[in-house]
């Protein structure tokens, strides 16, 4: 009756898939390279939402929307951005029953709509900065794909601010991705380190990019959020300037960021076990599920009863759960809700109503701890804080073990392949040697990150001088 | 340098956008017929949205996401729906730089992506109910718009459920069309009528479309939102079928519903007077401003740090802001505040300082009343409801005093064009009138209302018996 999960050493891409499946995160759409989120994966997205956008408020930006659509000419205004995004686009050839005079894409991103507006909005220093996100649905035809991780049409926030000087867009660029750190070391427990791309892995049209990159369980790395630093290229594309305070016109400084769907799949991989999915309790929609058992002997009614009461004690409002359902065994419920990640089950039998008790099980670790009901709320909040710290201090474990300095090419392949991992190298900051090691090993330069002390080397592939270590990875 | 708001008597579709305008609320995109819902506007939306999810999940629903694109061959699956909606939608004919084999549709609503998924996910009747919201983006090719109320893009909620019976089918259409309703009248203080609509002004592909009709400042009917009971057409069209408890195979059950950035425009022009915007205090992001106003021989820092104390006090976290801009007047920032709606205004002055007081000035009425500081915080609350009651009742005066009672075809002319409004008015129950009529006036049946009183009477353009009057009116 019930599918069991592939093991993650057997077939680790199978038991990913297999782990969604079964939690009912997600399901293949109709179109090619489309997903259809399900209510359990998208309770998850909302739940990042929810804390994602707080902070943004915090920090002074304010929600807006533009259009799905943009016309090709907008597309063509910065010469790198159109090269970087065009080839991936979906579009628009014929709305209403007639073709189009001009195509529209299908935003991949919305830095060309968002700019043409901006140059109507922004005329003097007293219009900035301008702090905008938006909450929006991004389409980039993509040939492989995966659920959450990679898929042609995915839900994502992106900001996109304008700014008076270039002190203020890097100051900005480095806050919101203080902000990605936070959600993700936080609320997701995953661990990441922040960094900077490279010429190569930067966005097309950003003057840097920094990202912040999680490890997943497989060693592999996975970008989990960006944060562009766009100098004056967009505005110099749009030509949106601002009347300084003594009256000059000056080009508008920019950047954008983006967290997107794709944190979904980093939680499962980063927290999952073979039993299925697991979630950090700070972002699950459900904390914890009643798990009535009836007994031989004692009124069915009444132990669903007890357990509804008991599931009201927690103040947990839709967070709490009871699986009151009569044609399910125990059995059949804890597995159900192991697939699904809850972080905690609280079973209730007959014994433990005698002994006024009832026993929490935690997900993550399976250990079992009898709690007196008069203590149970504020036990859990404390369990579930446990469990929300151990997951992160499990992943960062885990991260550590698998980040090696790497001093020469011979142990760069070998550890590149097994185990595989972060790999601390030396490198000559040349883009033509960056491309030659991705040919050869398949590994890129994740970032370098913002803490590399300095330090004199060599790069293991062609030699050159280097100043400090950058992480390189196989990556997602 | 502040523009002028056009008045309503004037000019009202002008007064409609300068209103959107100097609120910032939303502006033209460069794609035809699209739109930018600016911050203010957003804001507006954003809690509409926090009131509806709520409510939905207050009533057991689930959100989720299904996709933008939609095969072509899933339009056409349903013939009356394919026929409504197919001759309105953006075509996407090319992806990753290639001619696609089939065109995908972007989804002017999603029934049909949607049932296909159904197909996959209900096999037993345990699985049914199935009650899932989505918010959305949605695309239709309009050739005639206008911000807000009619756009090629909009963003909206659209729920999407399954049943075992008719009869519950038909219980969740009505209860979402009392969530709406609840919305309308107890949130953006819009009083609506509940009402049945005609065979000929149905969904394409439902059984029965329940509505909420309201009236606008210039009288015309405005549908605020729209509930569907969908019968077993999609269930059919997409073959989704469950096993009973007696393991019979039977067709599911459907409906649908939605509202969309449509009641923003519904909010403006409900409530908004000729100084501009006018919002309702339970959906306004910002509910009162403070304004320090500096006297000649105060510190103007002692004032602004006053109001940022003041603010405090109020505890109303970012729904109170202070408008501490040293370079503009009091004059400047009143007028400011007023074109946004912003329903409290309260002006600190040296005077107040030392009575120990502030002045809260009424964005609806323009009242202005001394309030102790020690009272301000409780008296704030107790105003922002009363403002939220009063516009309430006069909208509903409003709608009351331009709802009439009609029984001959010259009455029904001479009001339908002057002053417009609701024409109660006895029908025949045929759609071939029902064409003539709107052909001969433009007057469209908004709804039958569903408490209308049984009561004999003839239709005044065919003279046949009818059983219950219905509303005319020319509507948005």
């Amino acid at each position: 009756m019930q599918a069991r999960i592939t093991p993650r050493d057997k077939d680790y891409n199978q038991w990913y898939l297999d782990v969604i499946q079964q939690a009912e995160l997600a399901d293949y759409a109709p179109v090619k390279g489309c997903m259809v989120i399900r209510p359990n994966g998208y309770a998850l997205w909302e739940n990042i939402q929810h804390v994602l956008d707080e902070m943004f408020k915090e920090t002074g930006h304010v929600n807006a929307y533009f259009p799905l659509l943009i016309p090709e000419s907008f597309m063509k205004k910065e010469a790198e951005h159109v090269e970087g995004f065009a080839p991936e686009c979906a579009v628009v050839t014929h709305g209403g029953g007639s073709k189009l005079e001009e195509p529209l894409y299908i935003r991949p991103t919305s830095e060309t709509i968002i700019w043409s507006m901006y140059k109507k909005w922004i005329s003097s220093y007293r219009d900035l900065p301008l702090l905008i996100n938006q909450w929006a649905n991004v389409v980039r035809w993509e040939m492989r794909t995966r659920l959450f991780l990679r898929t042609t049409e995915f839900l994502w926030q992106e900001g996109h601010t304008a700014h008076a000087s270039e002190q203020q867009a890097e100051h900005e660029t480095l806050q919101m991705l203080e902000v990605y750190r936070r959600l993700a070391e936080d609320y997701l427990a995953i661990p990441v380190i922040k960094g900077l791309k490279s010429e190569r892995e930067k966005f097309a049209g950003a003057e840097r990019t920094y990202c912040i990159e999680a490890m997943m369980q497989d060693h592999r790395a996975l970008q989990a959020g960006t944060s562009h630093n766009l100098g004056q290229n967009f505005a110099r594309a749009f030509d949106v300037t601002y009347q300084d305070e003594q009256g000059r016109r000056q080009l508008v400084w920019a950047t954008s960021w983006g967290v997107s769907t794709r944190l979904i799949g980093a939680v499962i991989m980063t927290h999952s076990d073979d039993r299925g999915l697991v979630l950090p309790p700070r972002v699950a929609a459900v904390k914890a599920v009643v798990v009535p058992i009836p007994g031989k002997k004692t009124d069915p009614g009444q132990i669903i009863a007890e357990a509804h009461k008991l599931a009201n004690e927690m103040n947990l409002g839709r967070a709490v759960q009871v699986d009151d359902r009569v044609n399910q065994s125990p059995g059949f419920k804890f597995h159900h809700w192991e697939n699904r990640g809850v972080p905690l089950r609280i079973e209730l039998g007959p014994r433990d109503l005698e002994a006024d008790q009832a026993v929490v099980v935690r997900r993550d670790s399976g250990e079992k701890i009898s709690i007196a009901r008069s203590e149970l709320a504020q036990k859990v909040t404390e369990i579930l804080e446990n469990i929300q710290q151990d997951l992160f201090d499990k992943a960062k474990k885990m991260r550590d073990d698998f980040t090696f300095d790497i001093d020469d090419r011979e142990s760069f392949i070998e550890k590149l392949d097994n185990p595989g991992g972060f790999l601390r190298t030396h490198w000559c900051g040349r883009g033509e040697c960056e491309a030659q090691i991705q040919e050869q090993t398949k590994a890129t330069i994740r970032c370098i990150p913002l803490d590399a002390p300095e330090e004199k080397g060599s790069c293991p592939f062609c030699g050159a001088e280097s100043m400090r270590r950058v992480i390189f990875a196989k990556a997602y």
